[in-house]
């Protein structure tokens, strides 16, 4: 298999995190993988601010997982700083492989690190495999999500 | 009524927040109104982001809204950047008239203002009020919000 390494995502990466984004139910209606101008901008607005980790899975010199990390501080809850995870995901051919255990758990562990007091993160409802997946690993499904298109 | 203000807060405004963090059934448990300290620090490092909104609402100098929004920029969605609204809370002496949403209708026009393309935010389950405050204001229930305290 190789050596698994977490790193922070570069833009030479980001044809491969695109095609994943875009591999996806849901992701395929909202990318444009044929043009990456829009992606290397935002790439360049995320290397801007320190609390932000976007990060590849790389085995064998190949992409095969994203996550993006946001360490948000905060005074509710004594101050506490938390972190919210966006936009996982694993290539089709590692599904099932355990990677996207080991993407959380990376989130996890950095969000400890940070000092993070709180881990959370919010999957579309129709996303039901995955809602099982994040209670396995411990998250609560407390909280409703909503957003508001602009 | 006096002029309503939606400002960035400051230090002096630091209790007042805490109080109304505090004033609610789930911030009763995890609130030390008693000791500043922690938030102060918080106060701090938000400050130091620039993509850290912390404001208060300020009516005849008397602060009796707060909310958190947050900007994150991403690779989903064509490199769309997102807001997140956190902490939103009103005196329990101006519930009901119309503050919520007027501190809402401030974060999404910030939200707006800085381009982004979605506003989100997460809403604890139990808050059944809440859900229907912001689905009138056009946020749809989309997601599930997974929380993991660390």
């Amino acid at each position: 298999m190789g050596e698994l390494d977490i790193r922070p995502a570069e833009a030479d990466d980001v044809p491969a995190i695109v095609a994943m984004l875009a591999d996806d139910p849901l992701g395929a209606q909202r990318e444009s993988p044929d043009d990456l101008t829009p992606y290397l901008a935002a790439l360049e607005r995320l290397a801007a601010d320190p609390n932000q980790h976007l990060m590849v899975a790389v085995r064998a010199d190949r992409v095969i997982g994203t996550l993006q990390l946001t360490i948000i501080p905060g005074l509710s809850r004594r101050g506490a700083t938390r972190s919210i995870v966006e936009a996982v995901r694993v290539h089709a051919d590692e599904r099932g492989s355990g990677l996207g255990t080991q993407l959380i758990e990376w989130a996890v562990d950095e969000s400890r690190r940070q000092g993070c007091g709180l881990v959370q993160l919010t999957s579309d409802a129709s996303r039901t495999d995955a809602h099982r997946f994040y209670e396995r690993l411990g998250f609560e499904a407390s909280h409703v999500g909503f957003k508001l298109s602009l």
